[in-house]
């Protein structure tokens, strides 16, 4: 049976190569992608959408989200991503376009009308998925689990702490984390394991369609990044990883653990707490990622590349 | 000419008062009530916006809005509503609705559809209107401008520091104090002035119409638990200072200053910081209410009731 | 009966006024003055309570104490006290010296020889108090009383809610505050009521006396940085309000509630949170002044100040 | 050359064996002991301190120092360590005494009076450490470096992201990280490899000296709780690691980093925040321990287990 998901994403390199994997797995009925402002603004993470499904061939909804974090001041990581926030490869115009409906009530409709069977898929700021939980809290009993790319309970990447697409909306993080609603957290503990190594970008090159040409152009603008940011050998491809879980479940392990995330220090503002020792004798809320199969994962990534064929 | 308004509140006691006051005036043109949690849970402040419709004949649309703040969890009123969040007077089944729309998407729609003349008059919680701006950040240009009930520059009422309404929902309020949009801030320690002290009480008693009397019980159980829990001789009607603001511009002086609110801190969490001396050095944002010319704002109140006519 | 006091101070205009009230009243037994970094360094402020000590003949032991704050960054307030921290009169060299002890350990040895009948008064940041009880907790039952000058229940002076003293090292303040010995504070609240206005100038003109003169210089001072800093008509003489209280108890009243100090906020860092209404259901640490009676206080200082004989 | 040290501890099985390595190996030359409230109460560290040296014919200065943190409340880990802090063997009466004078001014009266050539060792709270620092800032330049165990920069052990040490004096805490003196953090990360593994145990039974099968007995003691806290199948030895380092700097690897400590969150109090990939840009401070040879640690321990003749 297909997993029926909505996948909502601030592309971004690892985005869009979770949109790629999502869109082309027999695993998953991809029901639409929402956008969020996150690596980029609004107005550019949604163009990349737009760019990445047209290139693929890739026809689902795409919903805008929200332009701004839910309380805090906007940041962008093009650090990482570039100024069009997916620098790299050249993209034409897009032939694809947006619905005319908000994410947020995309997402509250497409859960209203649905029986339950929905897991949302956020690798950006919870920005969209916390709004529409706020606003419609009836959905919470719609959604079957949200499987996240955030966090993290070794290092951060923007603060010492703290991971971006938590630390770009803490308080949306904090709606999401004590909604009730099974949660997985896909934290860089996992994802810098997620590494796109020279083996891997040979085998992806080694396809030689135009997509998968363009999916190295992506994985090495993101090297270069990388390397010149954080000296990393070869970049971690987080997003994936939440659609990866989803595809095999036995792709990574994960813990049960209570999970809160800081959103008044300033130390650790956007710190995601993971209560491995039980200490805070809280309730687990949260399956916390810890090791990947990083073979399993990668055959994951390159099917679905392999799957879509050059357009003719 | 008249001011186009949309109230938002919680009843309560004396927003009761407000949708009185803010319903029969002829300066002012009430194009909706929108409800939110506050003084007590949605559903009962949404029944009681309709009792106090219903039992003065108040013909406007009504709509339901945030049953939860945007990120903090819960808190409520009852020791100064009481269990119904409007104890004192018998209400019968109240006689009219609430229309379909979400409070969050009757603000906005009604806002873009607008000439940039609307005035929002929150009473409650600032819930509605921040989910609002931060969903459809295009409606900033069109609000003419914000005048709240809510904020303390003195003693809070809920914490030493924190009044209520800011407490109830503290991220909400940064989001408005942000927002770039015309503020103007009536605080505690305007409202402290509105007192219902016996001589306002015998003159509207005077009136003796049903909604007269009506006033009267909602003003005697206000003196009530404002006396238990405060000492105080006579309860501060708080909320209709902010129609008796755009009614009549000068019941009240302000001073323009810097406002932010404290989202951070444990003891101070909810308080509204308002930079008199400027050492903060930053550009004044909102208009904070300083000295009541009480008679004034009673005369206005009493005007008001004496305009509902007994229903035959 | 005198009351014995030790004076901690970080001269400073008012507090220079502080050591003449102390120093020539005969309801005081002035122990000795421990100085302290706040208005400016220890070094400036040290070199300041020689200056008025030789100024004025008083000879009592003088020890130089901490030169930072417990915990956080040392701050000055240059902008009110000038670059000397006592700019106004000119000084000669001073003619008395500090003792080879440090101001932490006068404190702890003064107390442990007493008989619990010393009262500590502080009208700088809390610093040596708090290293002193800390270091050795036994002399917590030897302290009569505490009667310091700094907080507010009012707007704060350094930032919108805090007061200098306070904000130059709220760790300090938490350790007094939660100390258990009996304490009044003397906020801004009160000691905005004690300005040296014309009519008080006149007054301590017309002694005239060296000294005198150099009070008045002191005092057009501090008129000068407090009407360009904050627009005050005339400056509000803070540190001699402790001193009048020991002299004379209904010089202001008080009120018993409890007080907090915030350490943790960002905006409200250094506030001292003052709990009127009983909201948070703690057991009253703290006598907060209220109301003086600012004839009977200025009456205290001038005659003092006539007391003082001219050297001849 | 020998290294100079003050242990600065707060015994503790841990600490035991921390001070048995400092006072029984040739490279070092152990000045005194200061003891410190953490594991247990001021009066009971000061008592252990004073059993293992008796038991293990110690002579050098032991010095009472703090009851209390700097500001916050005190904790203890009684959890841990146990009622008396050092449970599991039996001490008969201590036969050496504490000095008159207080930890704190052992330590700032010892550095001055030194060549710059002391290296101060805490194994507990930082309470002597920032106390003395603070009273007499002229002895930062006296010390060589401070190498403390305290934590971590994965997860803590008393909150989820805070080690003990640290999480029972913050303040203190950062007053030692700001100080500009040289600095090596022995965090959990370290201290978590210096397990007491079976092997280990049976070597040191194997000596089979009366101070051997102490060790033996604080180990098992120590087993057993951290067993039933954490689950661990082999109990972590902290406060070693700092002395070791001393004796064999090749013994760990450190990494320089910038080093903070949050003293303002609810959720992160206490947390040692490592910028590790330098992205707060701040110059580093502190060398971070990461990675042990554990063998050659526990060589070092053993053998200086043995030097300790049996009491004939």
């Amino acid at each position: 049976m297909q997993r029926k998901i909505i996948l909502d994403a601030d592309p971004g390199h690892d985005d869009a190569i979770a949109i790629l994997l999502a869109a082309n797995s027999p695993e998953i009925d991809l029901l639409g992608i929402t956008t969020v402002a996150g690596n980029q603004t609004l107005e550019k993470t949604t163009l990349n959408a737009r760019r990445v499904c047209s290139v693929a061939g890739i026809k689902v909804p795409i919903a805008r989200g929200m332009d701004r974090p839910m309380v805090r001041r906007q940041i962008i990581a093009a650090n990482i991503h570039g100024d069009s926030g997916l620098d790299g490869p050249a993209f034409g115009d897009p032939t694809v376009d947006v619905i005319g409906m908000h994410a947020v009530n995309f997402i509250i409709e497409t859960l209203r009308k649905s029986e339950g069977d929905i897991t949302l898929v956020p690798t950006g700021p919870l920005t969209n998925i916390a709004m529409a939980l706020q606003l419609a809290p009836d959905i919470r009993e719609k959604v079957q689990e949200i499987i996240f790319m955030g966090g993290a309970y070794g290092f951060g990447n923007t603060t010492p702490g703290a991971e971006f697409n938590i630390y770009a909306d803490p308080e949306a993080a904090k709606v999401v984390l004590h909604s009730g609603i099974p949660l997985t957290m896909v934290g860089l503990d996992l994802t810098h394991q997620a590494t796109a190594t020279p083996d891997v970008l040979e085998k992806i090159k080694a396809i030689d369609t135009p997509l998968a040409n363009t999916v190295v152009e992506l994985l090495e603008f993101f090297s270069k990044t990388y390397y010149e940011v954080f000296g990393f050998p070869a970049p971690p491809v987080h997003d994936p990883c939440t659609i990866a879980k989803i595809i095999d479940p036995g792709v990574f392990t994960t813990k049960h653990v209570y999970v809160d995330v800081d959103t008044k220090s300033e130390l650790n503002y956007g710190r995601t707490v993971c209560d491995f020792y039980g200490v805070l004798d809280k309730r687990p809320n949260c399956h916390v990622a810890i090791d990947l199969d990083k073979d399993r994962f990668w055959q994951l990534v390159i099917k679905a590349v392999e799957r879509y064929k050059p357009a003719v």
